[in-house]
């Protein structure tokens, strides 16, 4: 089988496993829960839950306590997109080719829906306590989920990354927005699976070092795609980084540097992940079509 | 020394515990940082810590394993308030005679804020874990943090809440409004006190039952000072319940019945507080002041 049909079928395992955990529409609060269920179910490359599961596979994890963290992941990522899209901070109206929740379900709803989403996944995650016969991993992993998410994660980098719109944004500042903004969701995606499987300290240390160079490399050729990439494989519109005035690493450093820095950037993750005494052919086939995807 | 002096130390106490988890306000994400604090630091009765840590003490816990939760109760309380404040919401511009942290820092700033302080709280909470000899009783802890602040419990109170404005809401939606949009964090309050103090599962039934009678009654009471209350011992306008055509107790069952049920709540949560084989005088004054309170 080749890697996009092996990647088919992964991704409806992962959706599988989501699915599973996705709160039942009912009771006086119907509303809210079909508001977080639409933004979850809008699709996507689940690609967090499965670097997840695929980095806890690596450390022959083979339990299903990994499995409320997967979901508990999407749901985290699904939150900030729906409160990323509201009037108030992008103003999107579709994401996906559909409406956004805000626009299908009004302001207040999708303000409630991320809410929903953020606390849900913590409450879904902390599931993995019943499952697990190691509760003391289960803890450091919510710890990383929250962490990761949160002021030192996610959000930091979206609050900055608001207060720099329309403004130059310097390289420092840029480089934070990208750790943090994109790379800590994939960072926490990947260690939970390390810890998760109980891998060592030095090892823990490995993944960090690989998910931050999958995760900058991701970005750039986010970067270089809105230059160089085919509208109608995209989906979306190119040049509009340019259009907007948006700063990113090829507005910065120009085309060519962008290319080689996601160069050396996967092609360090590739040979760090090669040094685990551990294999795991798939992973290594997935960080690389994530640098240097075409869509 | 009179219960109101006994109730200002302890709220200094309270609050000198929150302050000690609050972030610090340093870093690119500054501006988050300062607003999330700007919300917590409002001030207010810090009632569900306060009654998390004397739930603690009823049953014997005496280690700081319980600190991580009362900052964390706090910070998700003011996470609520913040959002509900948001023009798409209550479109409040005051509180506590402050601005609302939207004015103060801007809508965008708000979400984010909010945000940041309901992933903080799980961060906070889950430091107990690097503090306590029983990681079983944090992570059950956590899992009654998430779920009674989530869509089964304050964010799913919220949206019915949200759903019914300016419509007359039938007396089952009013009770459920009333159970989980501020009776399920008290509930959490006292329940997570319980737990990690290590009470019997009969126990954990019995606090249950105190705190649902006392969340209700303190509603009940809510709505009975917007028509009784004197506007300059409440340090908010009167009847504005009644001027916004809002559905309460009140206006439902009359001032009298009203009256009554916070009395039969409020007897009935004392004894079945004292149906427990231990003693917390203070808790017990502390629950008699919430209903019978003129503010």
């Amino acid at each position: 089988m080749d890697f996009n049909e092996i990647l088919k079928q992964k991704t409806a395992e992962v959706q599988k496993v989501i699915d599973c955990y996705l709160p039942e529409e009912t009771g006086h609060q119907k509303t809210v829960l079909e508001s977080m269920n639409y933004s979850v179910k809008a699709g996507g490359k689940r690609l967090r839950p499965m670097l997840m599961q695929e980095t806890y596979r690596l450390f022959g994890g083979s339990d299903r306590d990994i499995e409320p963290f997967m979901a508990a992941m999407e749901m985290m990522h699904s939150a900030s997109l729906v409160h990323d899209d509201l009037p108030a901070m992008d103003n999107d109206e579709y994401r996906r080719g559909r409406h956004t929740t805000w626009v299908e379900y009004g302001e207040d709803m999708a303000i409630l829906a991320g809410d929903g989403l953020m606390v849900y996944c913590f409450e879904t995650a902390l599931k993995a306590g019943g499952m697990t016969k190691h509760p003391d991993r289960v803890l450091r992993a919510a710890s990383i989920l929250a962490e990761k998410s949160g002021i030192y994660g996610m959000i930091g980098g979206q609050t900055v990354d608001v207060e720099l719109t329309d403004k130059p944004i310097p390289r420092d500042k840029l480089d934070f927005i990208y750790a943090l903004k994109t790379g800590a969701l994939l960072e926490a995606s990947m260690l939970i699976g390390a810890v998760m499987a109980g891998a060592s300290p030095q090892e823990e240390e490995k993944i960090i070092s690989i998910a931050d160079d999958v995760g900058l490399a991701f970005q750039i050729q986010d970067d270089i795609l809105d230059v160089i990439g085919d509208q109608s494989v995209l989906g979306k519109p190119v040049l509009s980084d340019e259009k907007n005035h948006k700063t990113t690493y090829v507005t910065l450093e120009g085309l060519d540097r962008a290319k080689e820095e996601v160069k050396k950037l996967s092609e360090r993750a590739i040979r760090t992940l090669q040094e685990l005494p551990y294999e795991n052919p798939f992973l290594e086939q997935l960080i690389l079509m994530l640098v240097t995807r075409e869509k």
